[in-house]
């Protein structure tokens, strides 16, 4: 059984598909840039079509393809439709990788880049850690402040995924040690033996992560990512310990006792790690979780696990590290998904990026680095991302979007059940919250075949 | 004895400000950003001044600012001159952490962000992996590949310069382990326990780098960084071997023998360590190295130094990695600083960042994964930075930039040779090429006063 949210993806498409009436070009207006929503999709030619492949035997000059889906003309998409080089117009609920939060060619987005005000924003990238711009502080405060997770206050941006979670992990091994030494400044010798990779200054620690996550690919983040062989095959990696993320059984409601028996499971073998980590000398400085595993295969656990963990890692004063890079931005109808918790206190540290635009992470006080040029590098970020940011929440926040997704969510999920009623041998373990979510299918192959043939139908207009 | 970058660029201040006849305001025309280079530094208050210490204090409340030395006016910044909130105009030679290539408010780069072509790629940022734009490949010879180092014609993107040394590795271990394999694929146990970070799937490899390098500050990178401690410890590292960086003598014409001594026996302690990794079942996969050292001092090392270095990685059947990060995009007088080298064949791997504004590699073909999804993450890279780096590259060209950048090393480094023997217990070792360089101060100490001194000695007009 293989699961991933592409399948629910195309679920999604399918019935939309199902309530369009007609396959019709989008209108585009006369400006280069599309300003009015297609009213369906409309699919010309195969996927990739001929334009797309002449291309990517272009590129493929140039660098591995393997990855390319088609060539996209991102003058002529618009909300959710993406348009390829063959103008097939597609419904994209894949929306690059879950990085674009409100669609393309947002009107308020294509304004923040057009403002004379942001002009330099966009042209000088700034030394953030340095040299930050006259306005960084409002801007902080109308983006990443406006919808910080309650509780946490503090902020420090990165620009992708990985260098959040990379950063993450640094700021969790540095409050690690602060307590450790009590409040006295390192020695000379581990100051020294540091530059080297040696021991003391490079201590024996490890982080805790969860089968099937996904964290990144830089070698810090890669080392809590345990979803597919080719992310990580052939690359050295820190030995650090790996829980089991629960694996719940679906319909929920038929399955409470083993459910709960399993998230149960799970707790005490984090516990067990904690312990055997502990008396090896190489302590858990802190556990990172997804607060709903995407790449994995979109694997929920209940809010009383998540409570559960944190009270693990607030006993053992370890760090409780949400890593919301894809759950974050609103997709599960709040704007944090940890929000659904009902957590005792904040997490100590959320990171964040994709739909985010800017990379980052939240932190309790107590993971600030005390000193200077320890969370650091070159940019730190990139203002002019913080730019679309702000436009992007302002949307969010206008438009009432997090209540939208509730109420797609509400309407989606029981439907998709229906679906899976209609075809028990086919479907099963419906699950979703908001927009993310997923089904699986019997096999991988299975999965395939039915995302070939929406393709196939939308481009056979069947 | 202690080195830095920011020693030389002071001097280089104090002689400019030496012949400015006076301190005025730079002239702004009407418009918000400025347009006209000032004709001279101008500064006004202690530095950082009061609305600069303000504002340091509202950003406290919300991270870490040790590292900010004062706030910036992008929109009243100009060619060399940074403007701060206090309207002190400074000769800026630090540019952002070398990462500005053609200084503030360039008109070819406002010409290209308001460029409504380019308008959605500064609004849709797409999964460059997946769904490139239609324009790419005729992007990527516009900017990378028309800079590409001779004899290399591939290059992957990347969001910035750690990213790209994680990256850059990640493809010397997959090349490393496909030799290896010699055309097997691997074998189940491989894929199933490279999941888990366990043998033989996550191999035990390593890659060499040097004493005083910096490659950046996510773990993969870091691993290879050994300047401060204060960006190394309480950091969990892998333990890989580092071997001598040349420390030559100046002048080196006086110092022949000696410097060639050294490097010699710096190639020496690479084969060592190469023969003694392999037996200790941990071989090195490649090295790493700057082709001159940043961060670590401005350390220089001669062309047979590098030359002897990729005959002992040729005669290895290991990767050749340069790290051109902070020497590249043409501040050596060449676009790229090993060009200086006359390599008898190209480098295996050059990665970049910093004035490039899009981080990436290029890359032999044997370098290239033949396989998808393995180099690569949501975005690779950001297209709206490669619009910039076009704008860049076509003004470099124009403007014949890199015969500027010799004159001025040619100009500069006997005039601080001067200065040096008119202080010559104060100053020694000056050394540099085009723009980039050093000359050492006694002490730290030392260097900081007089850094301290300059600002004052503008601040009071001496």
């Amino acid at each position: 059984m293989h699961c991933c949210s592409k399948q629910c993806l195309s679920l999604v498409w399918k019935d939309a598909l199902k309530n369009s009436r007609a396959f019709h070009r989008p209108a585009y207006c006369s400006q280069k840039i599309a300003t009015v929503e297609p009213s369906s999709p409309n699919v010309r030619t195969e996927i990739p079509g001929p334009k797309s492949r002449q291309l990517l035997k272009e590129l493929d000059r140039i660098q591995n393809t393997g990855a390319v889906q088609f060539f996209a003309d991102y003058d002529k998409s618009y909300g959710n439709y993406l348009v390829d080089v063959d103008d097939n117009c597609m419904l994209d609920l894949y929306t690059q990788i879950a990085s674009i939060p409100i669609g393309y060619n947002h009107q308020s987005l294509i304004d923040a880049v057009k403002n004379e005000n942001n002009l330099s924003t966009f042209v000088n990238r700034p030394a953030l850690g340095c040299y930050p711009p006259r306005d960084w502080i409002t801007r902080l405060q109308t983006s990443l402040l406006a919808v910080a997770p309650p509780g946490l206050s503090e902020v420090q941006t990165m620009a992708c995924g990985a260098c959040s979670v990379e950063h993450a992990q640094k700021a969790m091994f540095i409050a690690f040690q602060r307590r450790k030494r009590g409040g006295a400044p390192p020695t000379q010798e581990e100051l020294q033996s540091c530059k080297t990779n040696d021991l003391p200054g490079t201590p024996n620690l490890s982080v805790l992560s969860f089968k099937n996550a996904f964290h990144g690919r830089t070698m810090g983040a890669l080392a809590l990512t345990h979803t597919k062989p080719m992310h990580k095959l052939d690359f050295p990696q820190p030995k650090w310990p790996i829980a089991t993320f629960p694996m719940l059984k679906y319909p929920l409601e038929d399955n409470v006792r083993e459910n709960q028996a399993e998230e149960k499971r799970c707790l005490a073998e984090v516990e067990d790690l904690i312990e055997t980590w502990k008396k090896k000398g190489e302590p858990i400085v802190g556990v990172v979780i997804e607060p709903i595993q995407g790449e994995g295969g979109d694997n929920f656990a209940s809010p009383q696990f998540f409570q559960g963990l944190q009270d693990i890692c607030i006993q053992n004063d370890i760090c409780f590290n949400l890593d919301e890079v894809q759950t974050g931005c609103g997709v599960t109808g709040l704007f944090w998904a940890h929000e659904h918790f009902n957590l005792k206190q904040p997490p100590d540290i959320v990171t964040f990026s994709k739909k985010m635009l800017t990379g980052g992470f939240y932190y309790r006080s107590e993971y600030r680095s005390q000193e200077a040029f320890r969370i650091f590098n070159t940019w730190v970020g990139d203002p002019s991302k913080v730019v679309l940011l702000e436009a992007v929440i302002k949307v969010i926040k206008q438009d009432n979007l997090l209540n939208r997704v509730t109420e797609i969510g509400n309407y989606l999920w029981p439907e998709v059940e229906k679906i899976q009623k209609k075809y028990p041998d086919f479907l099963s373990r419906v699950r979703g919250l908001g927009i993310t979510g997923a089904v699986d299918f019997p096999s991988l192959d299975d999965r395939n075949k039915a995302i070939s043939s929406y393709y196939q139908k939308v481009y056979y207009n069947i």
